[in-house]
């Protein structure tokens, strides 16, 4: 029998959407548990590390969205066809989380002046830096961030673009070629495309 | 012909210590390049997206410390033996990842007072949550952090104490009587065992 997915996440698209679309692509049915922000301190004490997204497989409480969308992959012929090639997927996924990390941090800034100061070097230093070295991975593996073919790192990548808008106040692919073209491929995959067209309207 | 390995790193512990620990479990050869940070500006702009630890296999540059310690754990025999294992592994590891990026997280504040401030809650709330179920994880896993045997992930944790215990000022583990008996049962693996015995002797 087919295991049974609960994928538990605050109301919005967030960390758990690139979950939501590796299980969306392999066609698998998941009961998408959305709860509202002010069940979350006694959700909070349940989840095995106090954080979500997590993803219950037949009950077990499984954590941590990166470990989730990896073993994912593996069902659903997303992963790499070998140890070199997943290392490739692997570092193109970690450098990707490494970018959503440097774009979100300036909100841990609580004093304002500070916190907009951070967020012009993220905008002016550290995304001119990453963003064309991004885009140049993607132009020298043939479109895709990893092995010259789709990959789970596409989705994951691609999945996190509108939670980065919100957060950086624009489109982080909108400068370069390789990123924009590979968002595009994986939102006319039929079957994301389905996902994005049923899923709940949320602004990240 | 063996792999030639080149790990490229600033001259102490830090995030090039896990991967230092696997390749010594393996008893894999490795060129050890620690840099001095003068030459940091110029390093920074030959790596695949100015991070280091880099570890080059015959040339070719990876980045990405978890990336490269799950890879060289498959050629070391420290992975998981099915895809199940390899998720309990990986969201073990990037669990211990988020307990360290929350205790490193308050260098990043340039004001003094908030630093001690977030320093404090990191000491007195963050961690309080956190490490009782790493040690309760730890229980659960027969004195490893997933499956019942040593994987990756214990040699990852263990190699990041002493960076931990630079950063907040004491061991994590000496309250946490599964942690404490993890991290010596690490350090006692006769390959790790020498290779701290002979490493450079450096405080993070």
């Amino acid at each position: 029998m087919a295991p049974k997915y609960k994928l538990t996440y605050f109301p919005i698209m967030g960390l758990a959407e690139p979950i939501r679309f590796i299980l969306s692509y392999g066609k698998i049915e998941f009961e998408d548990n959305r709860f509202e922000s002010d069940k979350w301190p006694s959700i909070k004490e349940s989840m095995p590390f106090g954080q979500v997204p997590v993803l219950e497989i037949d009950g077990k409480k499984i954590c941590q969205t990166i470990a989730i969308c990896r073993y994912l992959a593996k069902q659903v012929g997303l992963a790499g066809d070998n140890d070199w090639e997943n290392l490739q997927i692997d570092m193109a996924a970690d450098t990707v989380t490494d970018i959503r990390t440097k774009i979100v941090s300036p909100n841990y800034e609580t004093d304002e002046e500070k916190k907009q100061k951070k967020k012009a070097e993220v905008i002016n230093e550290t995304l001119p830096f990453l963003l064309p070295r991004l885009d140049n991975l993607v132009k020298q593996n043939g479109g895709y961030l990893a092995n010259g073919k789709l990959s789970w790192a596409d989705l994951y990548f691609v999945a996190l673009i509108d939670l980065l808008k919100f957060m950086i106040g624009f489109d982080i692919t909108k400068d370069y070629s390789n990123l924009s073209a590979l968002k595009n491929k994986v939102l006319e995959i039929p079957a994301i495309k389905e996902w994005v067209a049923k899923r709940p309207k949320t602004e990240r």
